[in-house]
């Protein structure tokens, strides 16, 4: 598979745009109002938060992608519709319809997404105008306009794409992404989109998103740490003129599934990269655990963890933290034969074995932590079973950046 | 009940001192050595951390104090003992060895905590050192001594006392505490020790101290966050003479408890005010929940919010993040009638109504947050059961103790 330049607008028949429409009301000249359309109607799958109090725009998109099929998805950054009662949820029907009118499609068509600030009212007329702008703007090579427009406080656009053979033709998958509140990862919101030209059934392309997304977006989580407003959307339009992918056993299926999983883990890991604050970006990798359940417990805690967090933003080879966190996971392992070694470009440094600590060299432990790329590498040496999950440090900006986020 | 001065020797036949040692090799005047002893047989119980690494002092004090009756305590700061081998578990049977060699009473009489750094050996003959030098210097009035020498990372030391009359005798409690790693409560560790001359069963002081440890010491702690250390070890010595409280039935078992109770709060809200970095004391208040356990659930996971905590560092009243921590944190409960309010000694002020943000007073909200103590008062409107967590902001000053904890 090969990565090529741009994003969501790379797949044919794709055009977007992101516009100014001053939603936080401060006047700068951030984008804030994206758009995405197909040019014809689109399987699409959907991810959404778990939280009790998903948003308005996550209840109408959850409903509105269930039956499979759409054409554009409209997106605000700077305010984030959730818990906002009855009149978020029309501002959130009302946002698909004006993105309709403009279109000129039908309403039902349009998915919806929002970030940002808690529990303040969308300003409904400044949506307005952008969405109507954005319209107007919409073009394919609109992707990067439409990343930088559902950034909050990332500090670089998220896109990725990929072009390959699948069936005799050529195909290419796009994503862009948003989410830096990734200490207490999910909390803060995750937004992915995937856009591609593959002709697939909408049943088999949600079960290939849910898939991918356990095992990329969802690494970046703790367990049930999720934003109000969390999503995942996905469409596909089928102008690539593939054989129809129908099921999960066709012949073509694996090869979209693996560029999918790609296109997810490469926004994970930017996602993690651009962590709020973070100064360095953590791997967990964890090898030979009893089930992939236990393996991905583990890894989630480590990377969870803000005394795992602090240690690193330290260069501090504190790996008692990390096994402090294997062993409150809730995973099934034994515990005297753990192995954990830290490694990086500047090399790698074995800090546990068997369950116990090793004297090791804490000259190169420090050259290895000093690097801004980790890996975390813990060996259970109880199963066959593995998982990875992503991360960041915990610096003081990170305080910073949420001591002040409404101001 | 009366509060008094003096902690863990107010009771009748207890003796403590604190001695340095060394344990750190760093040479500083730290005390690091507690000795606690009582002069009879007590009965004692203890709870123990939940963590898969339970390090070799929690396995030798869960063995030792499961009979129920004990004499002494010794306790280092300095060195968890933790992921240490057959090393470390040899070196936590001779402390135990060490102390009752030093004090004439039975290796099994006395039980062994640590607190530090984990993965690291302790230095016995410093410690050998340091037990005959506190065995020597005990005394009634050491409890204070002993409180400084259990500290790590605490910024003062722990110490409350009570006395009040029981079946016609005036009895005493009395208790110290450690712990400051506060943020993610539990993954540093929490150590409590609470002494008494009440007589009372062991079996029955058991189910006292636990139900207790629930309500109070375990209302700081995320759910599964639990060091390799945490450990809270209670000796009642009957010296004051009281009828014998042999069940939980028993007419005086009621008082008792709450004076237990009481004890163990005070020991827990000094901990949450002496949190890594803190400037806040956060109370989370959950009232009419349906069942105790959503309650506990919601007040933990507000407890333990990252966002929630570094919003309240930086006086923001971004209630947002306490109702999305509200969201995930597993409870049931109606999310269209959930009330929010915050209170402080500067006054109170609702943010949230019926699952719905409320237009502010934003001047009154900065007023509170301005304050030191702060409540989060969520009211479910959905039940009758309540529950309470503790803990505090997330500063610049928790990033910078645990980015460098080892050095």
């Amino acid at each position: 598979m090969l990565q090529i330049a741009g994003g969501i607008t790379a797949p044919q028949g794709f055009i977007a745009a992101g516009v100014n429409a001053d939603i936080k009301g401060n006047g700068d000249e951030k984008k804030d109002i994206a758009l995405i359309c197909s040019q014809t109607a689109a399987a699409c799958a959907g991810v959404f938060t778990q939280n009790k109090y998903a948003a308005a725009p996550v209840k109408w998109s959850r409903r509105v992608s269930a039956p499979g099929l759409a054409r554009a998805i409209v997106v605000n950054s700077g305010n984030a519709n959730a818990c906002t009662g009855q009149k978020g949820r029309l501002d959130a029907h009302n946002m698909a319809n004006l993105a309709a009118e403009a279109l000129n499609i039908h309403g039902k068509e349009v998915l919806v997404c929002s970030t940002g600030v808690i529990g303040v009212t969308l300003p409904m007329e400044k949506i307005k105008t952008g969405i109507f702008k954005a319209a107007k703007a919409l073009s394919p090579e609109g992707g990067k306009e439409a990343a930088l427009a559902i950034m909050t406080t990332d500090t670089f656009p998220k896109e990725v794409a990929l072009e390959f053979e699948l069936g005799g033709k050529r195909v290419r998958l796009g994503g862009m992404a948003k989410g830096s509140g990734m200490i207490q990862p999910n909390m803060a919101t995750m937004l992915g989109f995937i856009t591609s030209d593959i002709m697939i059934a909408p049943v088999v392309l949600k079960k290939a998103l849910k898939k991918a997304a356990d095992k990329t977006f969802n690494m970046l989580s703790i367990d049930g740490d999720t934003s109000t407003n969390d999503t995942v959307l996905a469409l596909c339009n089928g102008m690539a003129g593939n054989p129809l992918i129908d099921s999960e056993e066709h012949p073509l299926f694996e090869r979209f599934y693996q560029a999918l999983e790609e296109i997810c883990l490469a926004l994970t890991k930017m996602m993690a990269l651009d962590g709020e604050g973070a100064t360095k970006f953590l791997e967990i990798v964890v090898e030979n655990a009893r089930t992939l359940k236990d393996a991905a417990k583990i890894a989630k805690a480590v990377a969870g963890s803000s005394l795992v967090k602090t240690a690193f933003f330290g260069e501090d080879a504190n790996w008692g933290r990390i096994i402090c966190a294997v062993g409150y996971s809730g995973a099934k392992f034994n515990a005297n034969t753990v192995d954990i070694a830290l490694e990086s470009p500047a090399g790698r440094e074995p800090v546990m074995e068997n369950g116990a600590g090793l004297s090791f060299n804490e000259a190169n432990a420090a050259k290895i932590l000093a690097e801004k790329e980790i890996r975390i590498i813990i060996n259970l040496h109880d199963g066959l079973a593995g998982a990875k999950a992503w991360g960041c440090d915990l610096s003081y900006d990170y305080v910073k950046i949420n001591g002040s986020y409404r101001t």
